[in-house]
């Protein structure tokens, strides 16, 4: 019955229909004895390599084709859109797939901000982090084994500063970048929403995805779009050139940042912390 | 169980199943005393910031890119589609993620619209409108600072009649892509719907931010599609150049006109309004 | 109850749990006397305005901005692929805000597949076609107003047989792309799946606005693209040149030809119609 | 109520709200005596031709467009975007098509994998890859017929490996491909998902389709993307030129194994299969 009052009165809704979870412990023994963390780490482990070789293939593959010196069809490519679509179109279809399993984190940003938010603990968040970049080693391992004549040829998919641009600029680009991928996470995974729309986990991935999507075509070119750090290493891994290891902790400081600016937005000024803090302010005790 | 019937008899909904909420009051002082009053300030002006800061790094990006003077590959840039789509998808993502905290307005327009539905108080429209026009300027702020040398050179994202474009075409353009959006926004929000499908508030935001996306392949061509005002503004303010602030006008007074136009056109000939006036005519009481 | 032991077994769905509503009328002189049939026709009339009004423009917008006697940047438009998501991304937004007003038709196409499925009575189907005609031409004439020295050089939008195809070519093609069209609206809108998936109506758009985009990417280099007539009848009214009129017939032979064979497929073939036609040789009364 | 409470306790679900489907027999006799039988081969035969039909137009489609020696204008067309798009967008119109119907294959190595998985008999998939190859050679020949001056001078749509990539790679990238592909099939149709969210069955055709779009985006360069035995025969028996059958191979034995790893990662590692193996190490029956 819940569910059809809170949306019968979508405007009065009343505060106490939903429980948020209880902070994840910091560190939790009794976790690392079950089988489900396990097959989580593997799911993130294999989410981020297949991450890493379809985006990373899309990448190179859209360089050899477009290479003046090879081919005098410059539009022979799916072109920089479709870059932007393969990142975002994949952490769609990932995120989906690997949600009920271990969250779909995908992305060390993402963990960190669910971390800080107390909503994994910090074993299952550190853990997560190693089995992303190890993921995210295999999948431009994949892409540059294919690849072989041009993976280095075309930059290797790596993150770099592009020209013009300067370290500031490169930092606050990831991150705001990273703010609006992280912001969406809350936005679409929040438990008071979850209580009011049952949907809401089900149709998540699509605008998480979509957030992904934004943000390349709007950074690609200042840093080539990191907002992720498990992609920027594994891609610096491989390409391994002193330029991309040069300005590799932007794309470690920066996704940081915007998830700890997101988590801070999200849990003091969107959600109840701030009302706790300011509550003689309020009139009325349901927000 | 309403829902349940709501769906197995589709065709022959009873009216009595939902109810409309009680228009807004025109100023309702208790508002102000209430954090979430402030806290949806504070997501709309976020919300407004995000949205410019990454269309317009995709419109001076693409600029930037397909240059011929800098650059020989003409196709180098996410194209016209892709600022499309960043307009568009922006609106989704965003909308999505604030539509629990404000309402999704995200544009002077729709609040417009809104407001003249008696959706919202009038000192809240006021407020919103503010908010978006700040959020707007410090997204493209942020733009200009991080694209110095670019940002004047390809026309700061700002909105103008293009050559070969009489006033009168850029106006009705504007209002007529305003009404589109705003007719969306009415639409996937109709609390008669809500009643009938309770999965629409979650889905809305797709269609809305469609909207926006096809508005944008329609009407690039002949005013850089504003159909939101505090977008236009917060571009003339950072770009200031004479053109801009001569056209100004046309991107307050087309998306107005638009949105008045939409909300008319929903509440007079689709709902109830007309039906009441024409009580009479009809043979049946439940349309 | 119903829906909850549908979704648990999927595999063995019975087929009490849903009531096909009885065939529509061939003539409702009632409906006439309802205020909800004239508002059906004003929704249909302003959606197939605003369907043509932007799709047309975003054709004539692209051909201006490519023309390379005027712009060296061959580029500078929103492509073939733009276009397309103009013409399938219109569908998805306005027949999901028409879908609860009329039905979403906006197209004679469709109005005759639901009609010959009697799920329409005559007379309301041949006011939609009218609705939708008038609607069509007031769209393309907006956007003659607006591209007056563009409309005509650029061919008006209109559907003509391109060279190298056949008039065989070219009718099967409508025919076969209109097919897709209807086929996809017959499956998303069936009442046995909306029994089960009381979710189908709200989703339902938007597979039947890819299909329309899909269509439109395989079509548009044989006719342009109709399965639609009203659109086909509005744009070749205000561009007015003999061999537009000439191939005209296809734009309304092909379509209706497709939307009666998956009239034909979906009601005998998918449907009841063949079960009852074949009981005896079914073991199982409940398929 | 079982649903409300497992979305308000999504942390603590409970493993007896769902029943896995009995594994289908492999052969069961009495399945041919139904016409719901006959009636999903009808479907997959129908839905196979109309991909292939679309898809295939849209590749020759935009070769003869963009051909130098013909055109000027080598960026008037679709592009390799709108190829990507047009395979991801008809297999989600399609599978949300016939997914009430035959389960929405459309794809022999998605049945293989399904059969792997003991979802469907030995007969039932037999059965569907033979219709799914006869709808993709009537699909292609519709386009050879309508596309006859360019069909084979454009290569035909048929999936060769490319210059410059060895048979490993082809094969691999396959292998990949499906893999891709078929763990969404079984992530978006898992039962213990949908008895979780109910929505799910209707919302799984996006993720599969955007799984098929991002695999094309990443390997067209390499073997023009098969990841479905029925649309590479389809294309080399119309196309028929010693390359694509020698290399045809690659388009079975890549699906085929790329479709059983991820029947195996489903199945063993993210399902039971692996929990009750390891049954002694878990300290909690519900995982």
């Amino acid at each position: 019955m819940a569910k059809d009052v809170g949306v019968a009165e979508h405007g009065s809704f009343s505060a106490k229909d939903y429980q948020d979870p209880p902070p994840a412990a910091l560190l939790d023994p009794e976790e690392l004895t079950k089988w489900s963390f396990y097959r989580a780490l593997i799911a993130e482990f294999i989410a981020t390599l297949l991450f890493l070789y379809i985006t990373v293939l899309t990448v190179i593959g859209y360089k050899s084709q477009t290479d003046p010196s090879k081919n005098s069809d410059s539009c022979g490519g799916v072109g920089i859109l479709g870059i932007a679509w393969a990142f975002g179109g994949m952490i769609f279809v990932l995120v989906y797939c690997t949600a009920g399993i271990s969250g779909g984190h995908i992305n060390p940003a993402v963990t960190f901000g669910l971390f800080l938010a107390r909503k994994v603990s910090l074993i299952r968040a550190v853990m997560y982090m190693v089995a992303q970049c190890l993921g995210a080693i295999c999948g431009v391992g994949l892409v540059k084994a294919f690849q072989k004549p041009y993976y280095n040829r075309y930059g290797g998919g790596a993150n770099e500063l592009n020209v013009g641009y300067s370290i500031g600029v490169g930092l606050a680009a990831e991150i705001i970048g990273t703010f609006v991928l992280v912001y969406t996470v809350f936005s679409a995974t929040d438990p008071k929403r979850n209580a009011r729309d049952s949907h809401v986990p089900v149709l998540a991935p699509l605008p998480i995805g979509f957030a992904v999507f934004m943000v390349h075509l709007a950074t690609i070119p200042i840093t080539g779009t990191g907002i992720n750090p498990a992609r920027s290493f594994g891609a610096a891994v491989m390409y391994n050139q002193a330029k991309a290891w040069d300005d590799h902790w932007i794309f470690w400081v920066g996704p940081f940042c915007g998830a700890a600016i997101a988590a801070f937005y999200h849990q003091l000024i969107l959600r109840a912390g701030a009302v706790k803090a300011l509550g003689s302010f309020r009139s009325n005790p349901h927000v």
